[in-house]
């Protein structure tokens, strides 16, 4: 898993029928220490998260267990929110 | 899930079974500012799109989920068109 | 799978249901003469570790058959404790 | 998928009984323009094909079903033969 | 797949259930032409292997299935000896 910021949302008015409805945001993920690291990729929402807020998500088909239809394709999708990082 | 552009088609008339029929694009991976990032990839459409068009996708196994047959061996599909980007 | 250090852990109070109760680490992937090596990633604790431990750990799909439930869906989790590595 | 150049095969005679028979090809991985992106891979064959031509495969598990037994433990295949790519 | 050459071993008395008894080694993953490519893995062996020894390899899932627990965490796994690299 990693962590990352939510920077943004991708609107998408045409996309297939398993993720209608679905929220996408757009995450930078982040060392442990804050600092961003590699491109921004595009989640699932599944906690109700906002620009800003600090999360930690999962890449790959493990996006798809965290809602309802297992069958959707998600590829990426936040776990939880961050409430403390400690080293 | 990753934000990408069509740049172009792949025309290959001997294939295995399960991808008769299909149309594969090739993807070039962009930035949520829209820059170029990393190699272009060979996707399937799924919701008919065409060279120019913004689009986002999915990497992995993932992607057989957005076609009838789940057995199909992609690894890489389109899951929808852009219309907006939020940042 | 690979060889990482512990370095700390995560706190999240507000995640997905199959995640409750779960201990959340970050770790620091080494090479086997154990040097730091890319990125840290946060893992599931399957062994019950410590910061400073020396652990091997999975990335991926694999992670969630570490723990009871089958269908979470963690991306990384760590599977045993380095004892010693011969070269 | 990716676009690849067949340069090589591998002979193993001592291996895991689910490739007995198995034809395994040394890919070099293309950009769309045909020049060399990255480190060749080892993959199965699928549709019969020989040095020096263009192919497209897939990475990880889909590889697996692009032949009979859906359990063997290949992660990279060919999955047919490139005619043209449109740029 | 991927080439590579068998570097050493890792001791781990504690460790999840579903590796016990298995036999962890660390392959250094080579070009085709035999240099190093890369960072080492820790692999199961299952086709008994030595220091040495050059071998092909899976990630992923896929190298759950070349052991007899199917639900086995491993994410890395040796599919047999190299005899000969045809270029």
């Amino acid at each position: 898993m990693h962590i990352a910021k939510v920077i943004g949302t991708v609107v998408a008015t045409r996309k297939i029928e398993q993720l209608k409805g679905a929220k996408l945001l757009i995450l930078q993920p982040l060392t442990p220490e804050g600092e961003p690291k590699g491109s921004p990729v595009v989640a699932l929402d599944t906690v109700r998260v906002g620009p800003g807020d600090i999360v930690f998500f999962v890449r790959g088909r493990e996006a798809a267990h965290t809602v309802a239809d297992k069958f959707n394709p998600a590829d990426a999708a936040v776990m939880g929110i961050v409430d403390r990082v400690d080293l």
